[in-house]
């Protein structure tokens, strides 16, 4: 059962209409009956389909690519290589969640002088069907000088690596001349004095972990069907998280005008982050005009596991000191992570998080972002921030035990609170760690007793994530029935609609269910950073917040105009337009406009900075098959500082969602190379995800303090979830079976493996 | 050749960058290309077809309709009657361009107790397929009581005549109770003591005057797709003037909230004011509704001329006295038009429009809005000036004959300008019929001899249209590279998405081709009404100029955060922003926006009042066939007071397109009816509009003299130029025959019969 925490006195929520209730999503009809829009269900009138050609080697020079044979077959309508493509100079683009390298994009899109992982796109065809696409993939002969690849982080530092990027220089990364030629990106964050910290330590320990590369697994492959009309303008059908994004990478690779090119955000079937770069859209885009035809792409399973970015594998080294009576004195970390082929990984954030819960006084964090043979690494779902919480967690855990004090005492006397300068430099507003820590203690599945059956084990972590915050636009326009057309441009993935419509319907006095909202294409919206981060209903929400401002102002002149009076004198409280003894409703007033003044339409823009900042703390029972090393969750709940739960119901989908990744991530996935870099798992039959079961029902429990940078108090929910589920997984492990895991995923063979290895060094 | 006159010094436009320029139109590709989607276009996945079963009768009482055998066909999913949809009450919507009662606006869609006219709709299949539907319609049994029938205006006012609503009681409508039952709404306008004025004139001409109804003739039928959505959310596809009119209508005839129904508007194959009422997009609504699948309607062109409103078929009487030094001193006119079947016909601008050009100091008119057994009357350009001033210009042609003045000097003589009060009240502001004039003597056509062929003549006439203003909304959103989106709610039908792009380009300092302009459906743009009465590029271009007003102000904004200093000290100026020494032009600073503060989005919503008052005067050379009765223009030119030409060519576009469909008016366009009201010539075979071989170029001279009421002087220009040419061509007949032709079409049969008679009474 969800529940909802009590929030402190003081921090009283107001009385909502509408926030906190759980309308059906207005999308939820198309959904059901399979009217909503894909990117798959894209067709277009005379409109051909494409493949792409991909690399069976994880490092090779191209010599030479031959497509005459390919060209000359029936049906096949035109091919294109990098050669097709812009010359790009290396240029940082700032295309909202992360900087990205022109250059680089475009050659992850289509491979210039060398490929760099397996399965890295060569080449497109264009042709009049599936098949005859495919066949003529075939007839392309690429001549490749295979070169050795490298597939671990550690083993990429090493002076006699392969070396990815010869040339490697990077505008705005810094790279010291010492470092490895593969490192990308190198960065150092301290605070206080770390030597002094831990010799004010009683107990320092250090332990080294590490992660195998896990993809997003979103439900729907990648696809974009692109149409390059005659007139020089662009249209895009895609799955994207960001459709400005799109719209912005495409006309850069493509150097064309940004406002040649439309694009039109599909219903996303899952992103994650995995869904923000560009794939498949210039490629698309490109077959197009050499063709004049629409085209359209979409990717198999295979290619997008091969193609498309997973998260970073890492390896990190964590020590953290504390006095004997808990109090932390001094942390360090070492972060190596997975940039995969080009730079651009997610070591800044990960360096950011890995001590964010806690209020260190000396702390030191150094990251690498590390070059290697394998796709290059995407966001995921607080990317970065999993990895970090996973060492440094289950160095508090340790801690905890070693110091004999409850882990979860050990987080309250640590935990960050408002005021806590965290490692690389920002200090946290008002936050809510304490709150949902509390909120655990207090829940059923805390007070319960542990499972005390043999192999059984509980354990606890928190995680955080910083919840962005970027630029949105939105508007709105009421109609002569009382409703309300929003049209906003952040893909919908978790319910934004609803979320959004929520907000305005409560800033106007009217139900949900008297706001219609749609997700608009970037011609007919203001322009919307993407949907990730966790900002959407936060950032968005805001923009919404100020469209119904925007339209309450308006109402007000329009009341003033039928009552004669100033619109000052008219005083609005939860949709009632009230002068003298004189009221209408917002309905009422709305029935009247058009006979009155001008037609109402608000709108807004806005650029918040900072951060929302989520904290979640997840508990965790299960039991270990000694014999087999598989672990079944027995028990798990999920705590998580909302904010403000707009629509509870999506809040815990999130909160429950981003469990059940996270114990994906600690249980089962992995991306399995062989000694020359091949994936050897590109398929959901061999690459592992939960499902339905193995997991039971993830218990949610929603805390709100208030975020006082928004009008709701509205925090970002959806990432904060994956990150504490292998720390605390890994802690249930070691109480169910006195081992520590420190590698991930703690899958059966692995874990089966340290029970061996643990078995033999006691015998 | 098109040449622009001289404005008198005073008026002397501003220096423009933009306006007066002739960009290519921005959706010029599509449509060259036919990319450009159609409502015939839309192809929805499971979408069947559905088709309309009309009345053979012109008159008859439905005394049952069977569809028991049709619905029993393999692949007929529904049928829809009447019966399916509400009992409305008589009630009036102000739906924009003239009010509506919506009964029988729903009586129109699908006839309930009577059909009043040949091919008035019935029922409505929907099948899997087109031939399946029609095969259906033949399994319909409708049993008729056919009743005698009417469709001249004249016998409809005959005591004796069929009564076409017994129970005719129209809110809105006054009808006294001694009017002929036929008649539906009744008028009278006066100012001044016309019977003095009589007595003051030296000369008084009456004459009567006889119009046939004439379709409109756009090349695409009607059109619609609807979907029902199982959520109750009804979307709509369709070729229309008005997509939020189609909206409400809509909403009205199926009861449902206005919010609920999304309306599509594609690209339109012209429209001419006969696509602003529904008429299948109710019914294919309902059939949606029955099967649960999306139901296309298509009209025939047969079902365009049988079930679509022509414009009204009339009797005019126009009296009009003069001194003899040529000063009119009074007028009346006596005006029964075609309503149709049901009330709502276009007798106030007849009555408004028939002595607009004049200044006329006693003057009275009486118009009749007639019930009769043909298609309920539509809007088409100009609708029921056409009439009127075939009436009043041949009356003041003949007045200037019988008075021995030239027809131009007595024209100017009368000239409306500002401060004349027209018959129906208001005073004219600045109008330019005046300069209209000077510009036509000016032309090189008026000062070439006269056609002194035999069986040649000349003639000239004015013409006037009030043009709307109305409701209208506007968003743009600034791009990272200089240009700017623009989303407008406006159907284009001659060019209006151009029109506007170069009203905001002016505006903001930037090129035509620096704005993208987009017409968006009913949830994506505030609201806007009907294109049509030539009101979009001045009240739609109003709103777009103050879009270009809010843009300019945030753009300060912005280059004051940039420069540190306050927005109001940053001079604009053709779009370029000065602080001090610094300056950045619009696509400068464009690119900074995003780094520097929140996009930017603009957006108005106006309602202007009053008309913009486009006045014109045309010149034609003829030749008759005397042996055939068949006209030959010779030579055209039509000259026209714009405000300001926007764009030049689609001003000449307008004004030449308008001049054919005059010509069509005067020489061949008719509906020809038998004794019992059937319709004898339903196809572009029989029912004869003007071809390319049937006219010559039409020469253009546009006149600007500047409309107060617009920022940039704009006046509608659409529908004048249908106005002038029947009396202007009449004229000239007369000139080349000595036949006063009284009544349209002057069609080879009408005009040889005339010339046979003179020819006969001469003997």
């Amino acid at each position: 059962m969800a529940t909802t925490s009590e929030p402190s006195q003081s921090e009283k929520p107001k009385a909502y209409k509408v926030l906190g209730t759980r309308p059906i999503r207005h999308d939820g009809t198309d959904k059901v009956t399979g009217r909503a829009k894909y990117g798959n269900d894209v067709q277009l009138s005379g409109m051909i389909v494409g493949k792409i050609l991909r690399s069976p080697h994880a490092h090779a020079k191209i010599r030479s690519i031959d497509t005459s044979k390919a060209e000359a077959m029936p049906g096949v309508l035109a091919i294109v290589t990098s050669a097709d493509f812009p010359d790009l100079e290396h240029k940082i683009a700032d295309l909202g969640e992360g900087a990205v390298d022109l250059m680089y994009l475009s050659e992850n899109v289509l491979a210039r002088e060398k490929v760099l992982y397996h399965g890295h796109a060569v080449a497109a065809v264009a042709a009049k069907d599936a098949y005859t696409a495919e066949a003529a993939l075939k007839k392309i002969i690429v001549d490749y000088e295979v070169l050795p690849a490298v597939t671990w982080v550690l083993d990429a530092l090493q002076p006699e690596a392969p070396v990815i990027h010869e040339n490697l220089k990077v505008a705005g990364f810094g790279q010291g001349s010492d470092l490895p030629k593969n490192v990308a990106k190198h960065l150092e964050f301290e605070q206080g004095n770390p030597e002094e910290g831990f010799v004010a330590a009683d107990l320092v320990i250090e332990r080294e972990f590490k992660t195998a590369s896990v993809h997003q697994g979103y439900i729907e492959p990648h696809t974009a069907t692109a149409h390059w009309n005659q007139d020089g303008r662009l249209s895009i059908w895609t799955s994207t998280q960001g459709a400005f994004t799109c719209r912005q990478q495409t006309a850069e690779l493509l150097q064309i005008p940004v406002s040649s090119v439309t694009v039109y955000p599909m219903e996303i079937g899952g992103g994650f982050g995995g869904k923000i770069t560009v794939y498949l859209q210039p490629v698309a885009a490109m077959l197009s005009r050499k063709t004049g035809r629409p085209v359209k792409l979409t990717m198999s399973r295979s290619e997008v596991f091969q193609g498309t970015g997973p998260t970073p594998g890492s390896y990190i080294r964590v020590k953290m000191g504390a006095t004997k009576d808990g109090k932390l004195t001094a942390a360090e970390a070492y972060l190596a992570y997975d940039a995969g082929a080009f730079p651009g990984g997610m070591i800044g954030p990960g360096c950011m998080c890995v001590f964010s819960c806690y209020e260190i006084p000396h702390a030191r964090v150094v990251g690498d972002d590390v070059l290697l043979n394998k796709p290059k690494s995407s966001a995921y779902r607080a990317p970065g921030s999993t990895q970090a919480h996973f060492a440094s967690e289950s160095v508090m855990n340790e801690l905890a035990e070693q110091l004999g004090i409850d882990p979860f005492a050990f987080r309250m006397m640590n935990a960050a609170k408002e005021g806590t300068r965290r490692v690389d430099g920002p200090v946290y507003p008002r936050i809510g760690l304490v709150e949902t820590l509390e909120a655990l203690q207090n829940s059923e599945h805390y007070q319960s007793s542990p499972p005390s059956g043999p192999h059984q084990g509980r354990g606890l972590a928190c995680g955080f994530w910083f919840n962005g915050t970027m630029k949105s636009s939105a508007h709105a326009s009421v109609n002569a029935d009382g409703t309300v057309h929003l049209v906003e441009g952040s893909t919908d993935i978790g319910g934004s609609r609803t979320s959004l419509a929520m907000q305005l319907a409560e800033t106007l006095g009217i139900s949900a269910e008297d706001v219609h909202p749609q997700v608009a294409d970037t011609d007919s919206v203001g322009y919307n950073d993407v949907t990730g981060g966790s900002r959407v209903t936060f950032a968005t929400g805001l923009a919404v917040y100020k469209v119904g401002l925007d339209i309450q102002r308006q109402m007000q002149e329009r009341a003033a105009t039928l009552w004669e009076c100033e619109p000052e004198e008219i005083n609005v409280e939860e949709g009632v337009y009230r002068y003298a003894d004189q009221s209408l409703t917002f309905k009422e007033l709305a029935g009247k406009i058009l006979a009155i003044g001008d037609p109402i339409v608000g709108k807004a823009s806005v650029s918040p900075h900072g951060s929302t900042n989520g904290f979640g703390a997840h508990l965790v029972d299960l039991e270990v098959d000694p014999d087999t090393g598989k672990v079944k969750i027995l028990r798990y709940t999920a705590v998580q500082d909302a904010g403000k739960a707009i629509h509870p119901s999506y809040v815990e989908g999130q909160m429950q969602g981003g469990a059940v990744q996270g114990i994906g991530w600690a249980l089962n996935e992995a991306y399995l190379f062989d000694d020359e870099g091949h994936l050897l798992n590109p398929t959901f039959l061999d690459y592992r995800m939960p499902t339905c079961f193995d997991v039971p029902r993830i218990e949610t429990i929603i805390v709100e303090v208030p975020n006082p940078s928004h009008p709701y108090g509205v925090r970002g929910v959806g990432e904060t979830p994956i990150v504490p589920p292998p720390a605390a997984i890994a802690q249930a492990i070691y109480q169910a079976t006195g081992v520590r895991m420190q590698e991930l995923p703690m899958s059966p063979p692995n874990l089966w493996k340290a029970l061996k290895e643990k078995a033999s060094a006691s015998e």
